[in-house]
């Protein structure tokens, strides 16, 4: 039952587009991540996902249109549907989703892929 | 997939203590609500409960100890903890929580029970 201060869990993290575990609720983890630059197009097709920006911006591309989201924002990605975050400057942002999601979803496994989400 | 701006949904709130619904994802409800004063001691024996300040700070009290919590932090309280929030002056927080959740758990109804959630 500690909080979590989020920006100062994010300074614990080095790499881009690696989520790490910080808080757990239910069947569902909270992740903090850095991103930057452009991820690759996936969906869940069983969970959805939540993007919260922390610090920054960053847009949702989808196959029929983009969502631009700033500091304050979140956006709900429905199972199913195929999306690719892309951020011009890095952004940091919380993410809400049921415990073990992978974060490429049904893209082939590649250099972006995280099979495992540390705690910090 | 709408985004949702956290301080302009908050913007449209205006009694203390009602959460309103502004996302969904999976069966959790993503809800705002505006707080300030003391709730009512109680806890929910199925669900852990969110809380995510956005602006301004609270005190989360439990029963064994209190946790001072300012923007940017966040709190997961588990299923079957006894707790009350206490912000002295106004607070705008982000509640996350399985639908169905009623406001005051286990505790009598009272003027604080909130039994819909209306969405905004």
């Amino acid at each position: 039952m500690d909080k979590v201060n989020l920006t100062e869990k994010l300074a614990l993290i080095g790499e881009h587009w690696k989520p790490h575990l910080v808080a757990e609720l239910d069947g569902y983890d909270v992740k903090l991540v850095r991103i930057k630059g452009d991820f690759v197009w996936h969906k869940h097709d069983e969970e959805d996902e939540l993007f919260f920006v922390v610090k920054g911006g960053f847009r949702m591309d989808f196959r029929d249109r983009q969502v631009e989201l700033g500091e304050g924002e979140l956006i709900v990605v429905p199972k199913g549907v195929e999306h690719k975050p892309f951020a011009e400057e890095e952004c940091q942002v919380m993410l809400l989703e049921r415990r073990g999601v992978i974060n490429t979803g049904d893209a082939p496994a590649g250099e972006l892929t995280r099979q495992t989400t540390p705690r910090i």
